[in-house]
């Protein structure tokens, strides 16, 4: 099949072919997160599927507080800070939401009825597994409606969307195989919403526009392969990427005062990716360092080169952001790489702290 | 190149390949539409540019009325009434806008100042060039924000954005050859703009979330190919689509009680679609059975075919939309194609109007 870009909204031949291939993608996808397709709201990717979560709740109960965690994306922050009071969900030192806390809040008498709580599924900078289960069940229990952002887990720890409950659940492409450009926010069934993007009846018009068909063709075709038998490949994936963390870990921490910044174990975190803190050099340094020996990897600093705040998240676990480094590993990664990047890490670290002495 | 899919805000090599190719695109589309780089924020689609412009204005002057004509794309009409108190502005019967009722709105001592003014650059449904130019002049000249959507005519007509000096401008990738999934927000020099989507500090913080780069390549490479030499195929294509559309208008219009909706000269249409009333049949029996001859055409009863209300741009000029069909041409329109919708389109109506005999 050519490459589908006629719309799919229309009557003719070509518009069907694309409409086929769109509701495949849907499939795929909603078969992977156990939900049904008609769930499935296509968004241009994670950012965008949080924006309109937090659009469609606020505008369900206006003047309504947001409550969120600080070790939340910043869209799910900056999101909710501009469209309704907020309030916070304290964490412990692992960025683990304290759901003990929520319980007390939600179970108050005299505070307003949320609008909303966030719980994302695991935190992006440090990999902390939340306990998302506990926090649905409580909002739903509280009648309070709850978004749960599964862009940094999606792909990587087996997500049954159907056992979880959530009204809202944002899902991003390009962060389980995908294309830049796609991404879904899964609504509760029966649940009605209102569009943050509007003008058009696409998305059984809960989001206006052409759909962007070639990135989510590779959004359902990242989805079917790592479903597959039984969720076969996610499964292989995490126990690979899990072992390469490990072996990383073991490495990056063998040098001296060097220490993994989260959740120590590695079952309270997502299985492919790891923060170090590196005491006594800074971050940025040492970036461009591994850059020069070919290995990529993200300061905790910043989620965008162009901001130049200090990371929220490591700041409400206590952990000074210039001197993190978050470091994952993709299907791509093999072992060779471990070492490259041991060898680089050491080498470039000790070549830092030389200069500062 | 392989395919990029690192993300471009990132420090490493991988990061800046991306960030490279990223910046290419938006000098392509710059270039052709005779705007800066950085007057150029990439969105998903036409349809988002429009909603994050109808927001960034109504933002700056809450409560503001928002001024539309009923002949404009529903992105704008929907995103504009959710928003802020609108008013209407009128159109004659070829759905052109009438700038001199405009003016004299915006002179207007008593009436609340408007927070934006809408003018699209072309309809979408039956081409109407609008005159854009004056109902620019004239928001300036009043000091009033104005919004020109020129989704449906970007890529057929010369736009040079620098002259006209609109303060927003949206534009489709889809409608000039590019993927579906890419758009753009053209915002005029020193204007403060608050973002749709918020999260990130992409587009130099005026839109948030990772950037679609495949789609938006491909919408850098559509405008790089049009604006070639002195918007040498941009001038070429329009050439040839008015010719394949003046011979299918003219094959279309010999068969009896079927006229031309809209602008009846080709100067004041764009070059490349034309509406036609076709009377005593419905527009959607014609359109199936074109289809079964081979040929993909629009109804022009709906603006998408999960919609069942007729289309507010043919009310608007007074119109009964379930007799029109929207007919258009593209890049790989030959003349052979011509020839076989003006056979189809002579024995499908034919066939339908000897069933209701």
């Amino acid at each position: 099949m050519a490459l589908p870009t006629a719309d799919p909204g229309r009557l003719h031949e070509e518009g069907r072919t694309v409409r086929d291939a769109l509701e495949e993608a849907r499939q795929q996808v909603a078969a992977l997160f156990g939900a049904a397709p008609r769930q499935v709201v296509f968004t241009s990717g994670g950012t965008e599927a949080i924006n309109a979560a937090v659009w469609g709740a606020t505008r369900r109960a206006p003047g309504a507080p947001v409550l969120y965690a600080d070790v939340e994306h910043s869209a799910v922050r900056e999101a909710s800070d501009r469209l309704a009071p907020t309030e916070r969900i304290p964490v412990d030192a692992s960025a683990r939401i304290d759901s003990a806390a929520l319980a007390a809040r939600l179970g108050s008498t005299v505070l307003p009825r949320p609008a909303l709580v966030h719980c994302q599924w695991a935190n992006h900078e440090v990999g902390t597994l939340q306990p998302v289960r506990d926090v649905v069940a409580l909002c739903r229990s509280a009648e309070v409606p709850v978004h749960v952002d599964a862009a940094a887990a999606c792909g990587h720890v087996p997500l049954d969307l159907d056992e979880l409950g959530a009204d809202l659940v944002s899902l991003s492409a390009h962060k389980m195989g995908g294309l830049p450009g796609a991404g879904a926010l899964v609504i509760r069934r029966g649940s009605r919403f209102e569009p943050l993007l509007v003008g058009g009846e696409q998305e059984r018009g809960r989001r206006a526009g052409l759909e962007a068909l070639p990135a989510l063709m590779t959004f359902g075709a990242a989805a079917a392969a790592l479903h597959g038998d039984d969720q076969g490949l996610l499964h292989e994936e995490a126990r690979r990427s899990r072992a390469q963390i490990a072996a990383l870990s073991t490495r990056a921490t063998s040098v001296e005062d060097v220490d993994i910044v989260g959740p120590q174990s590695e079952d309270e975190r997502l299985p492919h990716l790891v923060c170090l803190g590196v005491h006594g050099v800074e971050a940025e340094p040492v970036l461009i360092g591994l850059d020069r020996s070919g290995v990529a990897v993200h300061s905790g600093s910043a989620c965008s080169s162009e901001s130049i705040e200090p990371s929220p998240v490591l700041d409400a676990m206590g952990i000074d952001a210039n001197h993190s480094l978050r470091i994952s590993v993709g299907w791509s990664t093999v072992d060779d790489d471990i070492e490259a990047f041991g060898r680089a890490f050491a080498d470039v670290v000790a070549a830092l702290r030389a200069l500062r002495n």
